[in-house]
């Protein structure tokens, strides 16, 4: 976990897992939504804005749409860079 | 009601009840109506905003548009993620 | 009028009147007009928003635009949940 | 002039008046202009919002856009309803 | 410069100069000019809104876009009716 | 520099230097950009406004986008009058 | 790094790595990502905007999206001025 990465503003950098992984809960997102949620963990956290104090912390799992953020890959590793605002909840 | 799950933001997790389903004063939904409101119960709420609070609870049975929402599966349940200002109102 | 429904937000539940009905004062839609008003009666009213107290009250009959709010059914009657902002006028 | 209507939020009841006319000093609307304005008479005002506060008064006579507002018919007389932004000038 | 007009709101009233007209200071507008500036004489000032103090006077002579305000005509002569921010400046 | 002439709000008036040429600190703008940045000097600028306070001086020497502004040409020198978020840097 | 430039409001001045270069911590840019994200120095930062402090500081090598900013040239060197939005990540 140790991601040397600092995001910017209300920025999440998050690490997807397998959308077909179940989580501890049970829950599951399904294949044909129209728009798929996605889960994975936060990895890193930007301080947020002046009217945006961040709420997720490094190590949540977290649920997001499909088409959020922008495609990073780290020493072989994809992870999403995604507002705050695209993440739906914490399981 | 045991869902593990924390919306973020003013979100909220609602369960949707059949279309058809009755509610105890008799409200139901028009099946020619051209944007169909539904109901369903809620089973999770976020924080809200800094100029947002939340108005519903958990355990409130809302009515809301019919394509608000993202849908999520847990454990063979079916679920709508949606933002509380997509919830038209208590009954 | 024992309608069992608290509209959320800024949201007025409307039950509508015939378009064709004259009021007390005589006022009536014209037929030709390409968004043509219509009344109708306050049945249910939000508690507001931060920045929108409301102003229309349960019994206040009501003008507004043609294709405003979302049809809704409740034993037999229809009505009409709308925001408080698609209300032109009350007469 | 007694209308029984009460206008919401930043709204303004007109009587338009024939766009020939010519006013007190002389003001009248060119027929070639491409959004020809239209003067009226201030038949009913709204009590305004939060941020607006309401400038004409009944009985002012005002100018406004050629498409602005919304057709009503009271008692044999065409009024139109619209948003006090909507009006140009009083003159 | 009698005009009995008042604009409402942040709008000005213009009394268009012919385009080709120097200025003292020998200003012009090119033919070229995809969007031909143009000046007047500022005729009526409205009272400005809550968060735009107006700046123009009456007697100012004012440079604005082509394409800017509403066309009016009074006792023969033409105005234009624009808000302040179609202004450009003050020549 | 004696340009009589007073920019509104966040306005800036700009007479555009030679796109070739190079500045002092050797900075040019490349002819295959799509947005090609120019340069100019800083000859009047507008007051401000409520929530934007002006940066740029009259002498700066400023770049901006290609298609900022409009065209004015004055006793045979051509102009650009911008608003001040049109300008990238001073240089 | 002396470069003569100051840059307007939020807006950063940034030298582009190649995109194929790896970072110390390993970070690099998929070829197959739609918005390729991409990697420079910060040369120069703008002073902020009222509600907008900067984050980034001269030396901080930052990501960024592969549209972003606008291209300039000194001394035969690539420079990209781009809004402080624009960066995702400091790393």
């Amino acid at each position: 976990m140790g991601v040397n990465i600092k995001p910017l503003s209300d920025r999440v950098l998050v690490e997807p897992m397998a959308a077909e992984t179940k989580t501890a809960s049970g829950l599951y997102i399904p294949e044909t939504a129209k728009e798929k949620p996605q889960q994975g963990k936060v990895v890193a956290v930007g301080s947020g804005k002046k009217d945006h104090e961040m709420t997720v912390k490094v190590g949540d799992t977290v649920l997001y749409g499909k088409y959020s953020g922008t495609e990073l890959k780290l020493e072989g590793t994809d992870y999403l860079m995604m507002r705050e605002d695209d993440i739906l909840a914490i399981i």
